[in-house]
Formats: C-alpha cells, structure tokens, sequence
C-alpha cells in the first residue's frame, strides 16, 4: 500500500524551498503534484514505501507541516488491491478487466413471457451477454404497476436456460434476499437503496455477485463506502453501476449521467463499473450516444433498457431502445471498443 | 416549422380509442409518441404541415384535451432553421456541422510571450486548429491572478500571425468588448456570465463569433435562451460550450461535465456544440476520457487547456495537459471521429 | 374533494376574453389565478362542486384547452382529507393540530444507561414531550458505531417508563420492524430510506406512528408519494420531518434545511410536519435559529439532539446541544409560539 | 484577529493524550473543540493572542500535527471587524447592527407612476423603510420586458422625495452604473451577475451603499469573496441578500430559500444580511412564512415585493404580496423582532 502525504509550506517559503522539497521527495522516490493556493503552496506525495517517516520532512525549511493522507474505504480500493477484480458469472460470461464488452440488456420489468423471450432472443441476437429484467420495481407511487414478484423471477430462470445467458435482477428487500439469489446470477441494488445499510449487510453474506447503483443524490466516496459494506461482510463480487445524478436540469433529461463518475471509480477501486444510459437520461435517444460516451470513458459494460413495444412498456417505456435500434448500437459500441484497443492507456498521475 | 401538439386521452379511454388516435395521427403525417401516466395517457405528435387544426382532434373518442407546444426559444431552434450552422474562423477554419476535428487547446491564462508561443506551436503540432488564452480571468478570489489585460490580446495577435491559428479569448465587461473583439476571432462568454444580460446583448450586435459556455447551474433551457438574447440582436454566429454543473459530487471532480447536454442541445438547436473537459472536471487525467466522450456523443469540437509546466501555471494548473498528453490524446480524438463516420445516425424521435 | 383545471387561452386571445373568462368563473363559484406566459394566458381554476363540466367551458371565446388536474398523492392529501391529523401518543401527547409545542429531544444514539437517563431528565425538564434516542443507526461507514441494537431499545423502553414520555427511534430493516413496535410509540424512517418500498409497506401494516424523514435529494413530491406508501397500506398515523437537503453548500452546514418545505408540506398534506434542525445543519450552533425558523414557519414541532458531552458522542456530536443550551431554546420557541397565536392565520390562496 | 489551529492527534493517541492537549489549549486561552474522525481525532481551536507558536504544541505527546487556518476572505469577515457594520441611509434609515427592522419593500418592476406611487404609499404606511423597484430588469427570455430603463429611476427619485424613503434598484450593466447611482441610496447587484468581477468592482470604487444577492449556486464562500471584490475596492458599504438557490425542489417553490445561510454569514461576516422571501419562493403564500422564518433566525431586514394588482404585474406577479397582506405580515414581523430582544443570545462557539 503506497503512502501519502500532504506537505503544507509555510506562507514565506521561498520558491527554491519549495523545489527543494520536490526534489527531496524525488530522491525518496515519491511523485509529486503542487498546488498553489492563495497563500499557502501545497505538496501532494506518493511513494511505495514506508522507509520514511513523513514527519522526518517537517526539518526541512519552509515546511509548516506534513499530513499522511488515508481514504475512508479500504477493502473497495486499489491500494489494497491493485489488480482489477474479475467477476465470472455463468456460460462463460466475466464482469471487468476484460477487453469483452459486457453489455446487460433487456426489459425494465418482466411483463410476460412473450415479451421477455422476445427481448432475450433480439438482445442475445445482437451480442449482449447478460439478461436483465424486473421482477420486483421499485416505483415512486404506490398505485403504478409494482412488477410480477416470484412469477417474474421464474420466468428470468427459464429464459437464462433457453438464451445461455447470466441474469440481473433486482432485490429491494432484506426479506427477498435468498428468494432472488436463487434464481439470480446478479443481484442488483438499486439506486435508492444504495443506503440500505441492512440490505447491503444481508447481499455482503451471499456468494453471489452485486452490481450496487449509485444513488441519486450520492457522492463517489458515499457510493464507495456503501461498497465497502458488501465487501466487509465477506462478498467480493461487487460491480458498481452509474445510472445517473440528480441535477439543475430536469427537463430534457431524467437524470443526469455522471460520466466523470467512471474513469474515477475505476481509478480508486479494483471494482467494475457499468454504465446505465437508460437511466441515466430517461430518454431512448440519449442512450446511444450516452452508451458510447460510458464505453470510451472507460466503462467496463453497460445495462440497457430493451422493450419490442416500448409504447406498452408497464415501467421507463420513453427510455426503452426497440431491438433494431440496440443492434446497431451494438454494432458501433464494438467498433469504438476496438478503436480504444489501439491506443496505450493515457498517462494516470499517482493519486491525489 | 413542424406543428407538435400533445393529445391528454380520457381517464376512461380504451387502448382502442388510443390507437385510432395513433392511427389517425399517422395518416396526417403526423410522427407520435405516447406515454402511460399515472392516470393518463398522453401522446404527443409532430408533423410538417399546418393544414390540420389541432382542435379538430379533440372529436375522436377518447381525446380530453389537445395541446399545441411552443419552446420559448426560437431563433437558436432548429424548428426555425433545420441545418446546422456553420461558422467560417480565419485561417480556412470552421466551427459546426462540419466532419472535422475543431479543438480549441492552449493555456488558462496567457501569462508570458514565451508560455505562450511555446504552447500554442506544441498544439498545432498536434492538430488543434483554434488558439485559446485568458487575458482577463475571472477569478474567486480578489487576490489571485487577474490576467494580462490589453498585452495577453496582444500576445495572442502574435501568436494568431505565427501559427496561423484564429484565436479564442474571454471577455468579461461590456466596456471591453471592442478591445477584445479588435482582436479576438471568437469571443468567449464565461459560465458566470452566462446570464450577464448586458453582456449578451451587446456582443449580440457585434458581427464576431461568440462561445456561450453553461452557467454552472443553468439547466439546458436557461442556456439556450441566453444565446437567443445574442441571436435576437442580429448575431447567428454562436457557439455553445458545456463545461461542467454544479453536482452533489466536489471532491474528485470540480465540475460535472453534463455530456448528455451535448446531444440534446444539438437536437434542439442548430448552433455548434463544443465540450469542455478541462473546465468540465478540473482534473488533467480526466481530460482525455471526456474529451472522447464529448466527441462521441456527438459534440462538434473541444476546448482543452495545455501547458508546458503545469506545476507553474498561473491558474488552473491542475487541469492543464501537458503538450506530449495533449498529442497522444488528439490521435485517439481523430480515430474515434473516423469511427463515428462509418457508421449512420443512429434513429432519432421527432422532438418531444 | 374541490375540482380544478387549468384554462389555456388562445395566442391571440384578447384581455376582454380573458376577463370574461375570470367573470364566468367566479359566477360559478371557482377561485382563480392568473399568469401571463411569452405566448400564452394560463388561468389556474379551484371550486368545490363537480357541477360544472370543465370541457364546456371551452365554447368561451379565446378559450384553446381546459385540463383537468390531479396531485399523484391521494390519502396524504387536503383535498381528501382536509382536517389536520392528530396523532394520539402515550401519556397525553399528541401531534399534529394542535396548539402545544411537540419538541422530540434526546442523544443521537443511545450510549448507555446513564447517558440517556442523564439526557431524558434533563430535557423532560426543559419541557419536551418525546424522548428520542438512536439503537440501529444507518452509518455511512461500516467501520463507524452501529447502535446498540434491542439493548439500545430496552433502554429507552426504560427511560419512557421513568420519564413518562413516548419514545422514537429509528428502524432500518424490514426484518426489525416488529421488534421496534414493541419497544418504540413511534417508528422513525430514516432519510435514507425514504423511497425503500418494501420497509414503507412494512411499516404501513402496523398500527403504530411512524415518523417519515425527507429523503437529502427528494422532491416534495416524493417525500409525500413515500408518505402515500404507508397511507394505502392502512397506516394513518404518519408524521412527516424535513432534515435538510442536498444544495450547493457543504462546507458550514452539513444539509441545507428547506424551510420552505414546512409550510409547503403543510398546505398539501393534513399531516403533522417536524422540522429537524439537528440533522437540517450539522451544527450545534445553528440548532437554536432554524429552530425557530421552523416553527414560525408553520411546523407542528421539532425533533432536537441533546448530549450531557457532546466531545464524546459516539455519533453526531458537533450538532447535539448541551442540556443547558436546549433549556434556554426551549424557553424561546414557547414564547415565538405565543406570538403565533395572536395572530390570524395570513390568508392563502386556493392551491394550484 | 484571533489566531486558530487543527490539531491532528496520531492515530494511535490515547484519550489521556487528548485530554491533556485539551487542557493545554485551555490553559493558554483557546476555546477547543473536539471532533473524533474515523481514525483520528481532529481538535479546533481558537484563541485571542499570537503568543503561542502553533507549532510548539506538537512536542505534546500524541500530537501528530499542528495546521494555522486562514479563510480566504478577509476584510468581510469577523476576524478583521468584529463589531457588526452599519450602514447609514437618507431620512434616517439605517441597515444592520441595529434593533430596527429594516423591511425593503415596493414592486417587482417600476411599471408606471401611478403603480409605483399606490405601491409606496402602501409599504411606507405599512412600516416599510426602503423603497424597492426594478428599473431595469433581468428576464431569461429576451422576449419579456426588460424594464423601463432611466424612466424606472426618475419615477423612483420622485417616490423616495414623495414619502421620504430612501430607494433600492438594480443595477445590470457596468456602463450603467454611474446613472443608476445617480438615482438610488442602495445600488443592487442580482443572483446572477453575484460573480460579474467587473461590475463588482466598479460599485466598489463608489460611496454608495451596494446589496448583493447570493448567486443561485453559489456557496457562502463565493458569495462572501464577491463581497470581498466590492470591499477591496475601497467601498465598505456591503449588504448581504440570501434569495433562494437551485435545489432539487422546483415544483412548489422557484427557488430554495436557505434560511440557515442567514446565521452563517452573520457569524462569518460583519456585514447586514437581508432575506428575500419573494425570489426565495417565488410563490406569495410562502412570504410570510419565510419572512418570519429569516428575522428569528437573525436576519437584519428583509426585501418583499408587493404590488396592488398582482395579477397585472409585468414581472413576477405570482410572488408579489397584496399590500393588505403585507401590512398584516409587518404587525406579525415586529410582534416576533420583539421576542427576540427579550432573550439573551444562544451561545455561540468560537468560530470554525
């Protein structure tokens, strides 16, 4: 685990005191990043060793202090795991690390038969990997269509047998637990549950993967310490999943789709992450391009909303793709897969 | 102009009444889009031709009320001008529905000749076609770095000559812009500014380009209406700039880039769109993914801060590229653009 | 229940169509509001009759639409329901409607025996009716104190039998929802699990108080849709309680409590309202003047944290009050209440 | 000024250690307080003489480091004028530091002699002590009246000799400011141009009085340095304006009125604070309530629009109170300013 630290200068300190200190810190092998506040010039650091003891520094001229720096989340980081965590689901299908394009799709809610087989064949067809779809819906008003329950649930059992495909589904109850683990390859978390510290308990004792969403109003920090609830209780297999933020603008979109929120989760943890342009913009014509934004952003799959008839979806119909729209999404997804192949990663300072 | 309208379908309307509505709507041209509410259904309808009354529907069965809908923008809409606009820069460049890569990339502030000249020969080297410089920065703070002044547009007329690049600069008082115009070949609108009134109004009758960037905390309606307040004083030449909200999330990004603005300003206007991924997170190593997710999601261009020592920069300095950063990234830039060109648009609705 | 619409006028209708429009309306015994759109003359229109066909008075000259409207909420509304609530608790208190000051006080979490009875007596004292106290609490860091569960509970259950006063605490999970009824008069949801679905409807099928907190990004809307949840399932005996929100500032206060939520909440819903200045700022020193805040604005009571040594709280410390302090507060809140009353009520409009 | 310092204790730091750096601060005079973080111990602490070195308290066992703080606002803040500032206005009018209730009050926009007139002599007789109208007017659309410009003043300038108030208006544009502080006693800068550097420094280089609106999204921070641009510029003459700010709530209330913000400036800053419940809510109804809510939370005054007829105001008729309601509003205002002064001050904690 690499150490860190924040080195305060006194107000007076001179710039060669300051390069002094960089240069210092260079010879300890330690990366630096300086910034220049309106009275105060401030040394970040970051070294793989434990040899120096940060206080030892303080001797030097112009430095007023030296603060070791800890993040609040342990198990989630890649401090403590450098190495991107892959998660193995079923037919051969993994989640992260990979260079396959994991892409989740299928209707907001399993409505029937007819219409989730139908689903599965055109989103199996267009090269997803993994079958989502509700059987229990988390609905803002109690008088909207609250999904099929168990009914639904074996109706994603069967489907997974006939299309060969790992299933995601949610869990919205501590009580349903068990239930949807065994019929789930994934169980998933939604976004106003992100805080259901007794839910998270409950799925952290399972050995079934969690894809946990971000919850509306979450902070990156909260999202990730709301992961490391899962892992502490002893589950490793956590994905994360951005699905959007609440913001100024409500009009044009439902929520907005924090794309930042990928390359930095993915720098402060080993955990995958998955973007949801479905929720994320509410609109089916945002999500391609919101699809590709994710993906070149360093996304390590999507969740996409499929429906063969949006217009009689019982749940998001506006945020629905119809299966031709997702196959040619699919197509231009692989094609910017490919082209992010090419390239060696961008340059990543150390982390501050 | 297309006619939309939004038909509210009776509490007690069947599906068959519903889909009579759909099914006359279509055989006048019209494109729909329905939506189950709670208690309603709604669908909404857009067609090319004034020759049918809005209210002549309200005889079917099963309609309640039909709505006409007007946006309280116009000028900047693309119901009033259909093809994207396109506006000619010195030097053979132009900004707006163009297939071209136009980045706009050079440092925060103009702070010396030799700062400047030094970056603006490293980013056109690596492609960028538009020079930008702060000569008066808005700053938090009273006691921070205000800028050159007259000698930072000076500078930059320089650099304009020498590399051949047209020039982009803030103006931040109505009483300089004459100044900055005599040497600017866009002029930039701060987000803070962004509702500055007397600011719009008087650039609006100034025949330069102007950059509106977001405010903060303005939702995508309050933007495009502020670049109407330009284009209704007899300036077309506008272009937009996302660069970032105000979100719930302040500690791993400055800003939250709202890439999802970039496609729905796009759909609701004919005006260029540019991103800004360095305003947009404030953080250098997050430049690159948003910049790619700017591009494919369909932004015409980037504005990208660079500067060959960061760690001396007089502002912004954690969010400035290095020129070598900036190189590698303007490659990935360019073979993304090649990717979006192979394939067709994805669908789009007619706008509801 | 009272009927309403909205009346579009026509683009071109003129201001003596409109004023005819008004006239009829007021003949028919309906309430009217008027506003002024870029194109449009809107009239909002309140009566309590359902005599009248809204869609007849479209043969109005200058009349485009008249649509009815309806509030997603139902059983929390006035319209339903438009008498205040009253909620009976143990030992003669009540909430809601009434003209005694409801002041729920006590620690943040229960510590031990001493320092709740310590507190209990200290604010019974000071003249609150509501003991409150913390056993499971929702934290955001797993590595934080938890509570001390059903012991926590047995405590309390022993301060309210000392003090005579009923007690609130908080349950998390929907597997603790009957042990907590057997302890607590009222079941506490937290902010955090506003929108979780299945506790809602677990809480719903009791016969016991629960107080319902705003979730930090919840709209009104959805506060009282939550609200709505516990209502349908059988429950009457909500208590709503603003706690702040998410905003712009995080750096002196923890939330940013809407006030404005009160008087709001109160003229939608016929439940009691509590404002929570404790959790609405995060500081101690802050409780005393948004305390006041709330209750001039409307709130039935308060909710306030209390510590004999907030320094070694094992949670929230830095916004508990000292005994001596909440005393002096309370002194002041009753007398900002006898103020209240003599005054009449200032008018309100009919809502739209 | 007083001198403040963080003290980090050492993760491994028993509570003994603490205990006796906390008497050791005492024993020199400094206020403490004690915050106990995930896996430290965090101590404030303040005090009112520089004889100490901050840095000699980290030979005390435990202590890991010692870090000074300084805000970056200055000639605002407490630290450098601790007495409250008071701004003396024509007729004998004065705003801040006083026992006086300060009410601003007049019409949204200045729309003709005669509305102006009725509206003054409706406030003046009601208790109001300031005039307010708007002469020139930011709309978000360029397509709504913008005001009747230098018209707008001269009427105002015969209204403030016809009933002795003085008067407060808006000024837009940096051109316009001379003329605007021809006219008026107080020159106000709107929500949206808080950050409009150039304009800020122009009003700060006169002697007239400025109110400055917190911006929709500013923090307290930003809003507090703008008014820093304006002091230090040589114009000490500042009053503060919280108006609402952009929340997730925009159904029932424009704005977010952040009452908690009124407090917080005051003990940041020596500068009068004024509430603005009319932009706070957007909705007359919640005047009153708000506007009682910001006096017991410690606000200095309050600005209220009020309009005879405000079904025919040209702007923001929907907030504007009838002058019968304000008359009741101010006898409920001056019956609560009096409960206030029969109480001592809340304690209040050295500031951090």
């Amino acid at each position: 685990m690499p150490i860190k630290m924040i080195i305060v200068m006194k107000p007076d300190a001179t710039p060669q005191q300051t390069t002094h200190v960089l240069d210092r810190l260079a010879s300890l092998g330690f990366k630096t990043h300086l910034s220049q506040g309106v009275e105060r010039t401030i040394i970040g650091a970051i070294g793989d060793k434990r040899a120096v003891s940060p206080l030892s520094l303080t001797a030097l001229d112009g430095v007023a202090e030296v603060v070791p720096i800890r993040r609040p989340f342990k198990l989630v980081s890649r401090e403590v795991k450098p190495s991107d965590t892959i998660i193995d689901l079923a037919f051969g299908v993994s989640v992260g690390g990979s260079d396959q394009l994991v892409v989740m799709a299928g209707p907001c809610s399993v409505e029937s038969r007819e219409q989730l087989f139908e689903t599965a064949r055109a989103v199996k067809d267009a090269g997803a990997t993994v079958l989502r779809g509700g059987a229990f819906k988390p609905r803002t008003s109690p008088y909207t269509f609250q999904g099929l329950g168990e009914t639904g649930l074996k109706l994603l059992a069967e489907a997974r047998e006939a299309f060969k495909m790992p299933i995601i589904t949610e869990v919205m109850d501590s009580d349903d637990v068990e239930l949807v683990a065994h019929y789930a390859d994934i169980l998933q978390l939604g976004a106003r549950n992100m805080q259901n510290f007794s839910l998270l308990k409950k799925v952290g004792r399972l050995a079934k993967p969690v894809m946990l969403k971000r919850g509306p109003a979450a902070t990156l920090e909260e999202w990730l310490m709301a992961a490391e609830y899962i892992l502490n209780e002893g589950n490793p297999h956590v994905i994360l999943c951005e699905r959007g933020i609440r913001s100024v603008e409500t009009q044009y979109t439902r929520n907005t789709m924090d794309i930042s929120a990928i390359p930095v989760a993915k720098r402060l943890s080993h955990l995958p992450v998955i973007g949801d342009p479905s929720h994320g913009t509410g609109k089916w014509y945002l999500v391609g391009p919101m699809a590709k934004a994710a993906i070149v952003a360093g996304a390590d799959g999507l969740m996409i909303e499929v429906h063969p008839r949006p217009e009689e979806a019982l749940s998001d119909g506006p945020q629905a793709l119809l299966p031709d729209t997702f196959a040619r999404l699919m197509a231009e997804l692989r094609a910017m897969k490919a082209v992010l192949h090419q390239f060696n990663p961008l340059p990543q300072p150390a982390e501050f």
